[in-house]
């Protein structure tokens, strides 16, 4: 079982400046608050500075709020939270894997979320849904049109009202309206390294490039089709013995396990968004 | 000290037909030949067979080889020679590791070759090749078109006649009539895993794309550019702290290893290439 | 879904000697099969011979056997199967994750075989187990002895008579007259890279030794202890940061995987156990 | 090339106490320094505490590590330093790869050292070393004992008064005296992955234990064999048809990665030792 290393968090992102971390540490000391973890970090580029700080103890977290607004430079994104666990909803079409890997990690305490429901393109994963106790629901693609199909999928979720969405081997582009609407709270699994074999397909590409290695991406979902935040990447060594299928069947390893990680680090706070890319503080 | 793993080798690539591995193997049965490893691979799309077979002992070459012939499939590639150490020409520009690497391989019998020779088209890298005893000749970019800076390559491979001829690092682009009558026998590698970041620049590319894994690939080179039959990739796990130069840093570690892998394989022919792929019987 | 390769199989092992292949081959070949996969290795320290080949078409299994025991040296070990799932039993006690990974390949068709029932010590995995449709049977270890444990675990094998028996986390020691009585049929997965690391608690051992990798080992069982032959080993970076706990739990991601994939080439009859090594022909 | 990436660096380690990283970069910031980079951890076990900081610009060293004393408990260890290059011998014996991997990385400014000298036991690497223009001296272990052997070594590193040195692949076990005398500063390259495979022959263990993953390991020298703290371990891949030969020469490959890796942690000052394990700040 994997416990959230602490009971409270601090997220911070603004603009470098001098003494940032003094001042904050300085907040945090004064408002009796124990430090149990802590990490840094300023994008050389653009001069970002981000920080995540768990802690314990200490003054209300509205209080230290105020105390950390006072101190911080005007625009700062400050987070102060109390841990709890996540409530998720995964995508899927016909693939079982990563469905499968979710749901014994969420049920056996190995990933800091509930999954709260699946939303199926097609039936065919109602029954391992169910065999874990979570509700399963079509939103078809059958005889209806995609725009049809997006709406239901948006009012199963309005209903549901998640923290997080994972397609889970959702075979199917959402439209850049609907990305809009939930972004930042998307989290996709592609099945190559990005950015290499974008689009439909992937392993056949693999194949017919000719490639030792295959790989898959974690990612925020945004408008650009597999162009947003890359969360986590793997590869796998493969040979001229790999079929475009054999590479596939060799895919899904590294798919459902860089999937699992990524959606942890998301779960446990521990990814920024600096403009395309992340920050992640594990 | 890497030894050729046996004397004598026979590579073989034609149609595959059934009982072609009888036929051959009762062609070294008969001819005395002793067996001491053996690799073969029919390629499931386009039926092609290949076969790679080390013995020792048995008739002379060139009668096994009029055996073979008569035994095998009118158009059969046959291949039958003694083992023995290549002559390899590396061509540079200004990055140390991968002739480092090739170098101390060499000096030390951990590459089965002799580095006849380091062509560079800067001087930066002389000493490094005369510490080593290779003799280095410049073919300056300076003051030249790229056509005289090739003309000049091409009369000292000329001279040198080398077996293969290894891109270490030379960061230039060969045209494709060079390209073609060395065909089979350049082997560069690319900073990259291809096929993401081809052309310029890939680490820089790699950061601005925000990946989480930078890799290398060695691949025979033909005229379309970083496309051609690869023999040889690996990679890298990076994070947020990385920037584009310290991706560099690191890559290059990833590169010299796989050019030293890859041109061993191709330098104790293991690999056949198929179209636009390798296969590789390592 | 992962499909056996081939309808047919051949297995032979025996002492090495001139001409096997082309022998073996030619039984083949003029029984009329069609041979799809080939793999040989001869040890060298023991001269043993290995022989794994896939064919389709051709004589009668038994036709095809009378004609390979007439070809090849007595004794030799000759296996001829028509490809099917096997039937296998997991052993478990507490930890979810190998045996989760084992009923979602085996429910999907990602592994040859069907769980035909998980025996546990104690009772903690009934649901998962009914989840996936997969009698549980309980062989307490509360309240009597590991002897009359054992006896109950021999009696649930007998009626279950499965192919293979899977240690999927069952931390207790069979005696050795119980893995002499399943021997080449029991498959454990060991939490450390052995031989690091052998007996109890090896991530404790791990994390006071303050290693930089974890890792899992996949063997066969014997009557020593953690010492059988190796299957597949797995390894994951950890760094100063990482509690026992915390090695423990990346350890799990590593135990699963390593355990599946040995899994997977013990029932497609990759692996020959040649003393206390395994061939596996992958 | 890398550069030291900071031009001062600070590095505390202490008992954990609330408000330390406040205090400490307290003092930073008064002194008008700029931190670039900043790593610390608290040791779950032990509540030991370790900071790492790089910085620029501010006050003079001698000050800020008065304020620094000041602010700190007493018997902090405080290490303040402007970065610079250090002073490296190598101690050899036959096997060329560690060292010339050495040699040539810090001839291209690739290790923020400068190789001050070779120690060989035997002869066999002083063409090597001389071709880097880096002075070799003969330690011979021929017609004398070992302590007439170390006694030369302990006279020559005494005249030449290195910061640390790297045991390149130097077969022989130094002296608990010598190690006593030189606590902290001999980094050494095992040839496994401790704590598989300790003493003689390491290989030649892996392959007769018929392991799956071989691997290197570098560390600190104590008096024990093979027991000092880690600093970074990496594996590869083997199977059946590696010999203990072969072994060892794909063990190479690791051994010199995984030297110059953890060597370039020491000197950049990312290691701090606890006990018998380090804290690497990479």
């Amino acid at each position: 079982m994997v416990k959230r290393p602490c009971s409270k968090l601090l997220r911070i992102s603004c603009r470098d400046e001098t003494g940032l971390v003094h001042k904050i540490t300085g907040v945090l000391y004064r408002g009796g608050c124990n430090i149990v973890s802590n990490h840094e970090f300023v994008e050389p580029g653009t001069g970002a500075f981000f920080m995540r700080t768990g802690f314990e103890g200490g003054s209300e977290l509205a209080e230290l709020r105020r105390e950390m607004v006072a101190a911080l430079p005007a625009g700062a994104s400050i987070d102060l939270t109390a841990s709890g666990s996540r409530r998720i909803v995964a995508m899927v079409t016909r693939e079982p894997h990563c469905l499968g890997e979710l749901l014994l990690r969420a049920a056996h305490k190995d990933l800091p979320a509930k999954i709260v429901g699946v939303v199926g393109s097609r039936p065919d994963l109602q029954g391992l849904s169910e065999s874990f106790g979570v509700p399963f629901y079509l939103a078809s693609t059958t005889d209806c049109s995609h725009a049809e199909h997006e709406a239901d999928v948006r009012r199963l979720l309005g209903e549901i009202a998640p923290d997080y969405v994972v397609l889970a081997k959702y075979m199917r582009i959402l439209s850049p309206q609907f990305v809009a609407d939930h972004a930042g709270r998307i989290i996709n699994i592609h099945h190559s390294f990005l950015p290499a074999f974008t689009g439909a397909r992937p392993y056949q590409q693999a194949y017919e490039r000719g490639v030792k290695i295959i790989g898959a991406t974690a990612h925020f979902v945004t408008s650009e089709l597999d162009a947003g935040p890359i969360i986590a990447q793997d590869v796998q060594h493969v040979d001229h013995r790999f079929t475009a299928r054999k590479m596939a069947a060799a895919g899904r390893d590294v798919e459902k396990m860089v999937l699992a990680k990524a959606l942890r680090w998301v779960l446990e706070d521990r990814v920024f968004v600096s403009g395309n890319k992340t920050v992640v503080f594990d």
